[in-house]
């Protein structure tokens, strides 16, 4: 385990705080699974939540910020943001509805977000979201041209202030309720690839590569 | 199709707004299909993002409060949320990096949250929500007692001011990309369930129950 970061009153958690976990190996683990944030910040008085994607090179997170133009307009010195990052490993059913409860581990991170203005750390950062999301792609694919580099916003958001909270393991039943009759256990869950469908425009003769073939988010 | 809603300016979609869906069917189909939501709230001037379960009834969306601490402290006249569903169904591999792209079901909800007073909306509420996570449970469990309700906490948002986003296909490429010699096509991603797991202090001879063999979030 690394050295355990020291959580703020503002990533210190609150509810069930056994849970609560604050140190980067475990962080990065997740980070590291997962490629769908959620991106919380304020507009007009008003918080919005928007889904995207991300990267990470070590203390430092990229978003992809065409997906945010709300969150783009305002972004000039940094914008307070919340990301948070959700894998969803099973139900967990308790005797008592009360104790239901699920397997999960989530990350959240809070700081401001910049924009990258620097070209040779913007193409680095495209690079590192897609080798994140489906790693060997970006050498098997058109890289972004002049055009297309000025088109897209990248933000980049150190990873300082966070904080992860994990469940795992069997259901916890008051123990006046392991005598009640029903059954208890976890229905694991996990997001599953399928068979690769081929652009009905793509050359009958190519096949999909290897990491589309065998894509899996665990990282053993 | 529903009615289309009119979307308010806050909640047109503006990047890629020809992915932007604001009939209650579908984006009730949406809901329906998913179980997790990240919730958006305002902190101490602090964007914060929950993950947590949640349920519907009509234009209602109920929310177990207990997994968002910070923000019931502060909830009593409605508290500014926005909640957001996503589902992902695929990586879309284009043949230039710049229009790689998802397949992604997701509902933005923005409006008041308050609290659920009532005895018997709550009880009907946290029904709701076992149901939508796993439907026919509520009645194999043990249910809620008077001591466990006073210590969950229920919030509800209506459903008035919301959009969709949907992309869904194969990648669209540049005309002059199609010749450029890679594999192009969608690698397809759902929420998929595994072996039930018993709880080691299960009685060996309980099987598991057909919603928990057959489980699934497709909806058809």
């Amino acid at each position: 385990m690394s050295q355990p970061f020291t959580p703020t009153p503002r990533t210190r958690v609150v509810r069930e705080s056994d849970r609560g976990v604050y140190d980067r190996e475990t962080v990065y683990s997740i980070l590291d699974e997962g490629f769908l944030c959620h991106v919380g910040f304020l507009a007009d008085g008003q918080p919005f939540v928007i889904p995207t994607s991300y990267g990470r090179k070590d203390a430092n997170l990229y978003i992809h910020g065409s997906a945010a133009s709300r969150m783009l307009r305002q972004i000039k010195e940094g914008l307070p943001v919340c990301v948070t990052v959700t894998l969803l490993d099973g139900l967990v059913l308790a005797r008592s509805v009360f104790n239901h409860s699920m397997n999960y581990r989530s990350v959240v991170i809070l700081g401001k977000a910049k924009l990258v203005e620097d070209p040779a750390e913007k193409l680095e950062a495209l690079r590192l979201l897609s080798e994140h999301i489906i790693p060997g792609r970006w050498d098997d694919a058109r890289q972004p041209n002049e055009r297309e580099l000025k088109a897209t916003s990248v933000l980049r958001l150190p990873i300082e202030e966070f904080s992860a909270k994990v469940r795992t393991g069997p259901p916890i039943d008051d123990e006046e309720d392991y005598s009640f009759p029903t059954w208890a256990g976890v229905v694991p869950l996990a997001m599953a690839a399928g068979a690769p469908i081929n652009d009905p425009r793509l050359d009958a003769t190519r096949d999909a590569p290897p990491y589309v073939i065998s894509y899996s988010r665990r990282h053993s």
